[in-house]
C-alpha cells in the first residue's frame, strides 16, 4: 500500500519559489561577510584524456546571509540563549555546543502567508512601519486562516521587490518595515514553528536606527524557540493568493553555526 | 476545501536525515576549498543597551563540498555542457550564463532507495567495487519499485559508515564503490529527474586513479540533464527499509555556480 | 670586514610608514573582495595543560585590496601581457604560469617623493585632477632629485587623508586625481623600477566614470614593466619633507596571482 | 648631502630570499586555514572598449599560514599577553585591542644566522632534535658573531628542503627540531628584537606529540615581547655562508589580528 504522502506528491506538486539568489554585491547587513562566488576552476584549466572538464566554486558567505534561517544559538539576552543555557560557555572553543544550526530540523509542514501589504492596499509597506496585533487579525481572517501549533507563518511587506536596489532594501535611511512586540508576542502564544518576512531583519526597524536593539529577535529566539527567517521572496506566492500552503525548508546542518542558507519552497498540489 | 497536499501533510509527516554534518575538517576532496566555519562576532562582543547580543560566522566553503547536488554548467565534454552550450563561452565572466546553479530546481518528488550494499549483504561495499546493471535490476526488484520518469534514485554503498575518518572515506588508495557505465545509461533511459549515492564522487572510482576520468558524470550531466548529488548519509533510511518515499531538496540558487551545498530530506507519512 | 650596508644599518635607521591598515570596512574597490580578518580562535578556547592558550584568524582578501602592488599579471592589452605573453594561455589552470606575483622582486632601493599637492599648495588634489608632465617636472625641481634608473617614484596626492572614509577615497561621484598618459610616459622613459600613488587607482579618474579604462596600467605594466603600488600613506613622510630615501619593500610570492597586499616603509639614517 | 644610508643602498645591494612561496596545498597546520589563490577575474571577462583587461583574485589564509611572523597577541599565559594585558578582554569584540599585528614593527636591522644543521654536519636535523645553548654558542662562535640588543637571529635546521613534502615537513610522526626552553632564554637574555626558523612551529616537537605545549612561544612573546618567525626558507643564505646581514621585514598592518604572512629578506652589499 503506497504512503498516503508519497500518493499526494505522485497526484502532482506545484512548487513556488520563496528564495531570493545569491550573487555578488547582493544586499547584506555591514555586520555580515558579503556573499561572493568565485569560479576557481573553469572548464579548459585541465582537460582530462577522454575530453572532459570541470567546473568548481570558492564561496564566501555567512549564516545571516541572503534568505536564510536563524538558530536559536544566534542571539542571547542577559547572557542566556533560549533554555537558560550560558552563551558563553556555548561557544567556547569557536562553535556553539547547544542550539548550533546542525539541530536546524526540516520543515514539511503547513505554511501560512499574511499579506500585511495588501492589507494595506499598497505594494511595499513604508520604511519604519510597525506590524501590529490588529494587522495580524486582520490579515489572517482576510485569508480565512488561524496560525497554530507547528505552522510557519510568512509576513509580507512587499519589500523583496527592493532586493534588486541595495541601499533601498536594506533601508538604512527610510527604516524597515517589520513585526513590533505585541505582534511578535501574539505569535508565540500561538505556538507556530517558525516565522519570517521579506525583509533584512524580520523587525521593525526605524529609520536611521539599524539595529540598535532587536527585542523580536529576543521574543522569538531566546524566549519562545521560534526560528526566523529573513530576506524572503513572497511576490510570486502573493500574487496567486496563496496563504496556506505546505512549507519546505532544509536548513544545511552547519556543526555550531549561528544560521544557515537556505532556500524555502511553497508546494501545492497542481 | 483544503488542499490535498497540505491535507496530506497536516495528517502527520515524518522527516528522515540523508544529508551529513558540516564542519572544519570534514572529508573533502583536495579539488575543493574544506569547508570552514569560524564565529566572527560571539556573544559579549557588542552588547545592545537593552542586554541583548547576538553571534555570527563566516563561512568559506564550495559548490561540491559536503552533501551537494551538481549543476549542469559543471562538467563538459569536449568543451560542450548539456544541450550543447558552449562551456568557454557560458563561463566568460566568471560565473555561468547558463546552466548555473539558479537553476537548479526544487525536488518535491518520489524517491527510491536501491540497497546495493544490502544486496551483497555487506555494511560497506569494497572500494572500486562498480555497481553493475544487474545490481540495479536485483535491488529494484527487491525493493519492489520501478524507477520512472522524474523519480530521484539513490544508490546505497554504505559508506556514509566511514564519513567520520576522512582518509577512508575519501578512498584514495582503497577506490571507491560506484555506479559504471553502462548501469548509468540503464537510469538514464528510465529518464528520473536525479540520482545520488553516499560517497564522494557518485561512480565508481578505481584504487589509486583518483577523478582521472568520470564517465557517469558525461552520461548524466551532459548528456541525459539528470542532477548528481555526492555526499547523501543513507544509513537512517536504510535501516528501516524504506525503498519508497518523498524526496525533499532545495538547492540554493547561487547564481552563475556550478553546484550548491544541500540537505536533502526523506518524508513520509507518521 | 663588515659589509658596509650592515654598516649603514648599524649607524642607526629610522622607518617612515608608508602603508595604510588593513581592516574590515576599509575602502575597497567593488571589483575586488572586501578585506575581513575574523578571530578564528580566541584565548580561553583551548587551554593547554600548562596554561597557555593561543589565537589566530582567517583572512578574506585579494591582491588588489588596501596597500598592494600590481604585479605584470594583472592587466592586458589585446589579449597580451607584457614581454607578449599570451594571457589567456597563462591563466589556463586558475594560476598565471607567467608574470606571477611569486616574481615580484623585494625592494631595498632609491625612492622617491613627488609631493604634487604640496605644488598646488593643498591638502587634497580635487577628484578627476590629472596629472601632468609639468607637474612631475616642477615637483622633481622642487624636490632636487631626477627620477633615474631602478628608482621607485612615489605621487602623492593627499588622499590618504580620506582613507577613514570610503565613499570620499573611491570617489565614484567625485572622480580621483592621478596621473596621465603623457605624464606616466615621462616616467616610464626614465626606466624606474615601480611607482606608486596615494589613492585607489593610481591613474586619474574622471567624476562618474569609474574605471571604464585604465590607460596608465597599459603603459606602465604592459609596455614597460614597471609596478604599480595602490592605496599608499604618504602623509607622514610628506611631513617631514623627505623626498629622497631607501624604499622597502617585501610582496608575498604568492604563485600565480596578479597582486600582493605589502606593507611600504621609508628608510632614513637616524 | 645624501643620506648614508642611501649612500650604501646607492652604492648597490643584493637581496637574499628567505620566505616561502604561497600557493594551494602548501604546507598548513590544521589549526589554521589552508592558504587559498583563485582568480576570480580572468583577462577576456571584461574586455574595456580599448582593448585592455584585469585579472584579479580572492585570497583565504591565516595570520600564521606559509611564512609568517606572530604578533604579542597571539599567545597567553594564565589569561594574560605580553605586559599583563587580560587576553579575554583584549579580544572582545573579535579583535585585539592591543598587541594586534597593527603593532608589529618594520625591521631594517642586522640578522644573524645561526645554522645548527650545518654544526651538525647534516642536510636537515632530525625531527625531534631540541637545540640547546651550547648549540647557540657554538654557531655563534663559528659564524663569528655575538646576538645582541635588537638583532633578528635565524637558526637553520634545514627543515625548508622538505617544504614541498606537506606530511614530511609538518612531521607529525616524526617530530620537529627546534629550540628548547634554556636556550630560547639565551636569546631572551640578549634582548634580541625577533627571531625565527625554518620549520612549522620554531620550537621543538617530540615524535607524535604536536602543539600540546609550546613552552618557548610563552618565554619569548609572552614574558620577553620577543618575535617569532616561521616558515622560514634559509637555504640560499646558509648556502653562501652569509651569518651577519641586513634583515628586511614588513609585516601587513592587520589591525587586532595575531600574526602576519611576510616576505622577509636579507640583503647584502653587491
Amino acid at each position: 500500500m503506497t504512503d498516503p504522502l508519497v500518493a499526494a506528491v505522485g497526484a502532482g506538486v506545484r512548487l513556488i519559489e520563496l528564495g531570493q539568489p545569491f550573487f555578488t554585491g547582493m544586499p547584506c547587513s555591514p555586520n555580515h561577510p558579503g556573499f561572493r562566488m568565485t569560479l576557481a576552476r573553469r572548464h579548459g584549466d585541465l582537460v582530462r584524456p577522454d575530453g572532459g572538464s570541470a567546473a568548481s566554486e570558492i564561496i564566501v558567505t555567512g549564516g545571516h546571509v541572503g534568505t536564510h534561517i536563524d538558530a536559536l544559538s544566534h542571539v542571547s539576552q542577559d547572557g542566556l540563549l533560549h533554555g537558560g543555557v550560558d552563551a558563553a560557555r556555548a561557544q567556547t572553543g569557536g562553535r556553539f555546543s547547544a542550539h548550533g544550526a546542525e539541530n536546524l530540523p526540516g520543515f514539511l509542514c503547513r505554511g501560512l502567508l499574511l499579506d500585511i501589504a495588501a492589507l494595506h492596499d499598497t505594494d511595499t509597506l513604508p520604511g519604519g512601519y510597525e506590524i501590529t496585533v490588529e494587522d495580524l487579525e486582520r490579515a489572517a481572517r482576510r485569508a480565512g486562516v488561524h496560525p497554530r501549533t507547528g505552522d510557519v507563518v510568512l509576513l509580507r511587506t512587499g519589500w523583496a521587490r527592493l532586493f534588486d536596489n541595495a541601499p533601498a532594501y536594506l533601508g538604512n535611511r527610510s527604516g524597515v518595515p517589520g513585526i513590533g512586540v505585541d505582534a511578535a508576542r501574539w505569535l508565540a502564544d500561538r505556538h507556530i514553528a517558525a516565522t519570517g518576512a521579506d525583509t533584512t531583519a524580520y523587525e521593525c526597524l526605524a529609520p536611521g536606527a539599524g539595529h540598535s536593539v532587536l527585542p523580536v529577535h529576543r521574543i522569538l529566539l531566546v524566549d519562545s524557540g521560534i526560528y526566523i527567517l529573513e530576506h524572503l521572496a513572497l511576490e510570486a506566492l502573493a500574487a496567486e493568493h496563496r496563504t496556506e500552503f505546505v512549507f519546505v525548508l532544509a536548513p544545511l546542518r552547519i556543526v555550531g553555526a549561528t544560521g544557515s542558507p537556505v532556500r524555502p519552497l511553497a508546494a501545492v498540489s497542481r
